[in-house]
């Protein structure tokens, strides 16, 4: 490639409604351009750094034993009433009408979606566990989005979602996901600490939000400190081995944002970082 | 990966809306499944081999020059007003209003946010040529969508647009793409005939359909049988050289669909073949 034909296009100076300076910078450095409010077009060397990372995404994800499909963007609204959570979802859904007036969606996250692909082809617990994941366009309509590509309405999203027979494999299975993460953002060069979490409207009674410490962030991360030093495992563990230690190692120590703060637990249990 | 943990749902029997054989084998292999109509999510043997084929489209569009961004899959329904189309397009565009109750659309091609991007940072004819592709989700609301993946409403294109100083130039990136588009086909081991086709709603003056024969095929198609047994014009040759020989010693064959077509003409040209 000649670099007279590549398209690179660099900015003097950042718009002047960029906050953040991974904003300001993927701006100048011709990464993205923004489209409309919170939808971006990534441009050749934005599109070069998001698929690198996609690739990382995908191979941690098949390492530990997650299974690569494609659910399309749009999905069908009666599946979100058969679920109960189509009128729950609220605004953020964007909803959409077809030519037939049948009533679409553009996926803000795909429930619905694998569970109905689940109970069409699987019919033993013999096929059990199952880890699907895709790496596909969202869309969430956020009031205010911002920050560049950190806070959009049409983002990229891989989205795993698995089904066990117990809750003991269900378990095992967000094991392999929480360590997964960690080696991820660690093959980003990113010091991820995961933190205990709200589960949202997704539901569920087990989750963690995985937060990198930064001066632009909107939230307030209280961790012990070394949870906040712990590398990430690594590649090399037992995947379908017994991998709770190392779960247990990370989640025993004190860890939470400022919404499931405890502030007494917090300074009965030693060395922290507040940030 | 065991095969046990693996996601590969055959069908003893393809679904009786299944007419043609590639849909009725894509089921039955558990490469794709129907979410709605026209829209499917691919399942992992599925996306194994589409991820094969936009690697392969990728390849050439680069080995022939052009440099691949990604556009989101929304746009802004004020860039088609201003180009004209918005209200031309008709009932095919999937239109769609955010929360802020602005006109948004799911792209059915993206002509207008390319020439945005483009105007937005190309201030020079020294800037030129430029071919910019992407391989993106976009959505045609098709009447009667059919044939499984092959007529869908949501589906992954590869769209090109060069931008040149003047009609020679235009005509040489036209060239490009024209010998990139055999080079695609014939590493995906099908034999695609050129064929000259009416622009339609994209506009232009020049434009070739690439058709493959099928029994299942819905046109009809005469083409000199030199063209139809013609190989691609393979990787090795002068991108930056005169292709117009290559383009030509194909164009000057008579091929055309139904459409297209003039007996008399096809008569007087000499051998044929009639699909």
């Amino acid at each position: 490639m000649r670099l007279s034909r590549y398209f690179m296009p660099t900015l003097r100076e950042a718009p002047s409604d960029a906050q953040i300076v991974s904003h300001q910078l993927m701006l100048r450095a011709g990464m993205i351009r923004q489209e409309a409010a919170g939808i971006y077009a990534w441009l050749p060397l934005g599109l070069k750094v998001l698929k690198k990372i996609e690739q990382i995404v995908r191979e941690e994800m098949d390492r530990a034993g997650a299974v690569e499909l494609l659910m399309p963007t749009l999905q069908l609204a009666d599946l979100w009433r058969e679920s109960g959570r189509y009128d729950d979802y609220g605004e953020e859904m964007l909803r959409i009408k077809d030519r037939h007036d049948r009533d679409l969606l553009y996926g803000p996250t795909a429930e619905e979606v694998i569970t109905d692909i689940f109970r069409a082809y699987v019919k033993s617990y013999k096929d059990l566990p199952k880890n699907l994941y895709n790496i596909q366009w969202k869309f969430r309509d956020e009031r205010r989005p911002r920050f560049g590509v950190m806070r959009g309405r049409e983002f990229l999203m891989k989205d795993a979602y698995s089904f066990d027979i117990d809750e003991a494999a269900a378990r095992r299975a967000y094991n392999r996901m929480f360590l997964a993460y960690l080696n991820i953002y660690s093959r980003l060069g990113l010091q991820a600490i995961p933190v205990r979490a709200d589960t949202g409207p997704i539901g569920g009674d087990l989750s963690h939000e995985f937060i990198i410490l930064a001066e632009t962030g909107e939230s307030e991360v209280f961790a012990h400190r070394d949870l906040v030093e712990m590398g990430a495992p690594g590649p090399d563990i037992d995947w379908d081995g017994d991998l709770e230690p190392l779960v247990q190692q990370r989640t025993r120590l004190y860890a939470a944002s400022d919404e499931m703060h405890d502030a007494a637990r917090f300074e009965a249990e030693g060395p922290r970082t507040n940030a």
